[in-house]
């Protein structure tokens, strides 16, 4: 398996994880989402995140779903598992088992109980102790899943007592003026460079985000190429290029991103792209309607006219 | 004044409150902003609501801006006043005063203290008691700003027991299902019709919304002409013409829509469209910094661009 | 095992769960708590809540804790254990488990991405539909750590669809009133009887809660004898002697309530009086200064003093 | 007036807003109550806080009330207005009204916006701008109502740019650690000394706190002798004995501490003891019941023949 380091750029794909109609684990599914991200040009997989539906899963079955998706990616490209948990004792357990099993890292994202910055910082000495020296970490900043607002000098202050830390999943909105100001701390020299992936309201502010020195995206959308894309655009230097395909699939994303029903519209979508044998998504959890449906075909019809437009 | 009624549609614009570089009210460019502001096709106002920074006024300021707005506008269309506060005595004469100057009505949101359906519609019993039934007014539903979840049942328990609620603005996310349904149970009679004007996320869903039996939008947005013209587009039922529109002004109102700054990018592109004569936005507000600047120097450009493909 | 029904009445002890100095989970100390507790007089036991410190275990330690209280409390009374979870899945799989094992019943409380009536509701019919008609359960009411708002309302349409809830853990604050009004709606004939217990606040309106009709406690407090005797005295028809010993008790179940430190000052007390090896809570959890066992040698002592002198 | 300093000890009431049963500012209650504080020995009052029911007066309401107090306390002791506002035009324009009517001082606490502990210190940098060094004024920390978690060390960097902050009121829970640290920092000389009254859960852990340093309370409670009595024989050295008092007074502080209708209780007894005309509190707000009032009775009719025990 390839190890996660700071040098991580690119799209890291939130990868969902796929049910049958009964609400089964789908495994052969499993593997054709595992060569479907790829193949889109996925630099890197992060799965039992939020949108993986983590946390429907029995400890069986997790462990089942990260044993696959490893064995099928092989050393392809890194795989980061989420491991946020609300105590120490099964953080340090499901961690043991997955890198174990090969995976490269892992995601840890604060507990919604600390506030200030002193808990923030001390939740983190705890997470290192637990995780110890040798597991490479990223830190996950979402504050509207987790409720907690990590500002740029509590995230630097916990870097700097992090050496196994290498990458921040950054999803804090509005993030610009952080980036920067992490970006500007490293130029300073007074933090280490880590990677910082992106996955603003689900990649919504990717090209700005590339702008102000993220590495690339760590999020998830029916089509990654759009991720893809965007960033190798960046990466070569032509910035129009890069929001010219963004803004053809920004239609869809935006739809995509609804707070409530998003899971279930990228699942729609694989289901129809044939990634995935069903768009089941787990209780408690949302279906679509008729005129959501409507919806997703009429923006999928628009975004292949745009994309053949600006070939 | 235009009376406001439960067939009103089209674009209610959210105004700003513009202030001189010095923080002090610019009545000027609060005549600019009012022409501005129905010269592009708005068919009603909104003042005093979140975005016009009422909470950072004092009352006589209210008064004054209240004032002027009334006067510009005249009777060309209705304007609806923010009139939702902690308490029922400062509503209550806050309504009052706004009414005798020539408001068209009100809009009240419930405050974050509320959460079961029993209490939010015990609330708006005392919102009632406290208007009167001669001042026609609109529920404001913004959960993300109020932290109050109404579902579709207790929305139509509130309009059954509020005679003179002749509007919904309609701002939850995902907001879709909700609209269809409370348009469903309108159609099947169990309720009256009201209008409902929707401002998803700025407005981030106005041609589904539309689609789902909205009458109109009630947003803010630095470039109006976008939702009158998907409005009209929708009315003149050529859906793909407003989505046509919508997608080409998308990355722009997105990057508007962003939480903290989104006020001051509002700001900003109105005073560089030369509708008001500073950006600035009040403490404790934000400020925009060079590299926020270039991304919208940057949008703004290839906004204009895409305007004259789709021409 | 004593089956879990709704005459239940008396105390259930919120348990606690023991660990040695190093962490590791106690055994012995187990024994000796479920002793201690049934010695005192508790009609059932709460295991894996959240003063159980739940979501610090590992699974395997998790059935490790449950069987030995199990083995140890034989049939003498209930033994209830907490199954909330974030999914429907470890909820099954968890509820299946100690079932097997011999519990009487487990314990559920809403998500907190529930917020209205409808999906209150919705809620607990996919747990009606995960736990089956044959697993007695307890509703818990406790919006402090939920953030859920149950209306008697919602509380009475839940007990409508769901046979097998046979009970109500009542932790809202301010919560006579509810209280009130689900007692009343039993009266009326309008719900089946169920028992509640209550434990606002750790207990501290007890004997008020057993005058509005509540059939006992369910809480954790260092001196089991306070809850037993309070719903003792007020079984046998003497309120003031209910209030005497409540009041006696009052100062230092005060004190133990605080919220961050208070499973630390609980733990420090059985401790002291000889019921755990060892006071240690799991990171991330609160310790005790010099200070605060000072404050409770003094409270302490004092409530010896009191207790002589209402004997 | 007496001003506002460092020193201030004692007992600061938090003054109720007296209405008549219609709803109307009852000015001769209001005299009524100023002089029932001080003869119980208040050493400070504190009006239009939230147990104040601010945010229901009229803004001329406001001005009539702290008039009248402001006329009744004369130069007896100082009063602190409560002058927390989401803008900082009303608060500059409110702190200049009630400086100028003879207020002592003003309280704010930060607005439910701020969250990091850079944004906490940047908001009281607004502050001081908007008070100007010449208003004494205390920072009120109470997370229960502002969901602002302020630690000891965001306090005193607070203190350190705040040259007119002269005050605390400690209302964080549990708060005895962050006590005991914000005085053993300025015992190492870190920070100068401040007044610091305590309001913990409404002073139901006031001997704690004067044990940690706390120079006194600034809550509410019908009974003010309470706070006085337990003050006093602290500051005698005779801390058994503020402990007996306080334990008599505490079943029925706790009762009046009830999140929802505590306001209810502390007028319904300060109308039963003849202080103020009416229990009425303005809408939305509690109402008392049948049954509430019974437990009211009870408890006050124990709390008396506690008193007599411990003369």
């Amino acid at each position: 398996m390839k190890a996660l380091d700071a040098s991580a750029k690119g799209v890291y794909l939130i990868a969902v994880t796929p049910f049958r109609d009964n609400g089964d684990l789908d495994l052969d599914s499993t593997d054709r989402m595992v060569d479907f991200y790829l193949e889109k040009g996925a630099t890197g997989l992060t799965i039992l995140g939020i949108m993986g539906e983590a946390t429907k899963l029995t400890a069986d079955e997790s462990r089942i779903f990260v044993s696959r998706v490893l064995a099928r990616v092989g050393s392809r490209v890194p795989v980061i598992v989420g491991a946020s948990a609300p105590g120490f004792a099964p953080m340090r357990e499901l961690t043991a088992s997955v890198m174990d099993m090969g995976a490269s890292g892992v995601m840890v994202a604060p507990p919604s109980t600390v506030r200030t910055d002193d808990q923030i910082a001390a939740y983190f000495d705890m997470v290192n102790e637990t995780l110890g020296p040798d597991v490479p970490w990223c830190l996950q900043d979402h504050p509207v899943s987790t409720g907690v607002q990590m500002s740029a000098g509590v995230i630097l202050r916990i870097l700097k007592h992090s050496p196994a830390c290498v990458m921040l999943k950054h999803e804090d909105m509005p993030g610009l003026a952080k980036l920067s100001a992490i970006r500007a701390a490293g130029d300073r020299g007074e933090t280490r460079r880590i990677s910082i992936l992106t996955g603003n309201g689900g990649g919504l502010f990717l090209p700005e985000e590339l702008t102000r020195g993220a590495d690339g995206a760590m999020t998830g959308f029916a089509y990654p190429e759009m991720m893809v894309g965007v960033v190798d655009a960046h990466a070569a230097g032509d910035i129009e290029r890069a929001h010219d395909i963004f803004d053809a699939y920004l239609p869809l994303a935006r739809y995509e991103q609804q707070p409530n029903i998003g899971l279930a519209v990228r699942k729609h979508i694989m289901a129809e792209r044939g990634v995935i044998a069903s768009a089941a998504v787990r209780k408690p959890g949302p279906k679509l309607s008729a005129a959501d449906i409507a919806d997703i075909e009429r923006l999928t019809r628009r975004q292949e006219r745009r994309l053949r437009e600006i070939q």
